[in-house]
């Protein structure tokens, strides 16, 4: 039997899973964050090491033939250097119940969108939208080509983003408080969640309280609720964000597909989950441009994504589209 | 003779004036922040203390009837009281040449866009548009009402400011170069004016060095001057912001001034003083809709403004419309 692991280091969690070659998932493991941008490489590999070791949880050690770790962040070289110094922290760590059997060609490192595209669809050909805090479109193709638009972070991009939409719905509430906008239950629904007096308290949360993006992002359900109550301004501030995503998404389309070939795109992240039936307006519209897509909600969580692309570099064929 | 001070505190330094009741300016002063919201009150009231000092140069002490503080934020109860003690510090402070003969009502304390209206116009009935770093709409009628719209901070609001600018450039250039926005020149200014031999490195400039709003504001000329070569995404970015401009401004004049009152505009910041003719494109559209409105340069500075309030606290009538 041949064992790999499949790791997705993400901000607030790290997950392990641990595959056959059958695609079983033998173990399981969850530990806390591993962007190492943030909170450096030293405890991002504990958290990793702690996610795989609850993953194995056996006496006698494994033997491990390929590993896959995904990280929030990956891309650029100097990026990949420190993912797989990473792994070679793990091979070093003696202490781990594993006998590691890796050809340098079985260690991948990638970034987490490719192993929530690989685990959204099953296999590894397709788009996956990733839209959550930030936002990221990726696409492989079935050549291998890739194709990234976005993911450029909070400021200089992040289009229809949770941070972006929940900034818009304050913005807007505050120009409407001006004057400047049209009524909209975007600021009673800012008061009463955020318990404030008067809608210009919001000056002291967002710039008095040191929240990051993060915690601002957690306000797009605010925005969210109000549309699919039937707010009109809160709907456009919805329709914008959509509007970007189809955007991206069609530009990945364009660079990596051709038109006639059948295609899944996979949608991931919390955006996706609101009320105002954001996913709904997205196919909508894509499909009107590209008839043969079909979106779809993940099929399989990133760490197992990532176990199928440890199986890949193992050259078993099972991830290539069936 | 009567005399007051007239202080500007801003968020990188500190002006005063020493006024006679001619409106001539007898003495001026200059110091650092006295933004107190970053730098605390008691570096705030160092500086002012310090461009006081300048302004008055005497070795026998003056009498000073009415003092003006103007200062960034404020608005709220809480920073009318907190800008009040800064001047009751003043006040104690016994080293200063000063023989204060205040009334509570000459004591005047008020956001800084209110002195700058004052200062720009000359007198207190106008409006301004303060579009530097960030932006704020502040217009005063007749009655002496107010209305403010605008000035909500970089994250929820600030449209048209040079934060925007700059941003929404960085924005473009990364939508073009992921091929979802037209081809255009910013990609290349901003990667000479900040020597990335990629694009893609403008992550590590604005999410790796720290940068504040300022830094990040201060890229805005490269958008202007982009725009003022003919760049059609550059210049899509600067009709955005004066469209928003606009609308900021007709809310203000839609709220208190009446279809058929003469009325001045005055711009200040740094944002008008780019290549790309932003004022020229600002008048233009608010004349055509209020062709009664005269769009101006600033006449005086904002702590100009602030002894003409001090002195209007006093009764003169001289910064009332002539």
């Amino acid at each position: 039997m041949t064992y790999v692991l499949g790791i997705d280091g993400g901000g607030s969690k790290t997950e392990c899973i641990l595959m056959d070659d059958t695609h079983q998932v033998i173990g399981r493991g969850q530990a806390g964050a591993a962007n190492y941008q943030s909170i450096g490489t030293e405890a991002a590999l504990i958290s990793i090491e702690l996610a795989i070791r609850q993953a194995i949880k056996l006496s006698k050690p494994i033997k491990i033939d390929a590993i896959c770790l995904g990280l929030a962040g990956v891309g650029r070289p100097k990026d990949i250097e420190i993912a797989k110094g990473l792994v070679k922290g793990l091979i070093d760590n003696q202490s781990l119940p594993i006998t590691w059997n890796l050809q340098p060609s079985n260690i991948v490192v990638c970034n987490d969108a490719l192993i929530a595209l690989v685990g959204g669809i099953g296999h590894s050909v397709g788009i996956v939208a990733a839209v959550g805090t930030g936002s990221i479109i990726l696409g492989q193709n079935q050549q291998g080509q890739t194709k990234r638009v976005g993911g450029w972070g909070y400021i200089l991009g992040d289009e229809g983003s949770a941070y972006k939409i929940a900034v818009a719905g304050m913005q807007a509430a505050l120009k409407s408080y001006d004057g400047r906008e049209k009524s909209t239950s975007l600021i009673e629904a800012f008061q009463q969640q955020l318990s404030l007096e008067n809608i210009e308290d919001l000056i002291q949360v967002i710039y008095g309280r040191g929240w990051g993006v993060k915690q601002i992002a957690a306000l797009a359900p605010i925005v969210d609720l109000v549309a699919a109550s039937g707010d009109e301004v809160a709907n456009h501030i919805i329709d914008d964000a959509v509007r970007e995503l189809v955007t991206a998404t069609s530009t990945v389309i364009e660079a990596i597909f051709t038109p006639d070939s059948a295609l899944e795109i996979v949608t991931t992240g919390s955006v996706w989950l609101g009320r105002c039936k954001i996913q709904e307006r997205f196919t909508s519209s894509i499909v009107n441009q590209f008839p043969q897509v079909k979106v779809i909600f993940p099929r399989y969580e990133p760490a197992y994504g990532a176990g199928l692309l440890a199986l890949g570099s193992l050259g078993w064929q099972h991830i290539s589209r069936q």
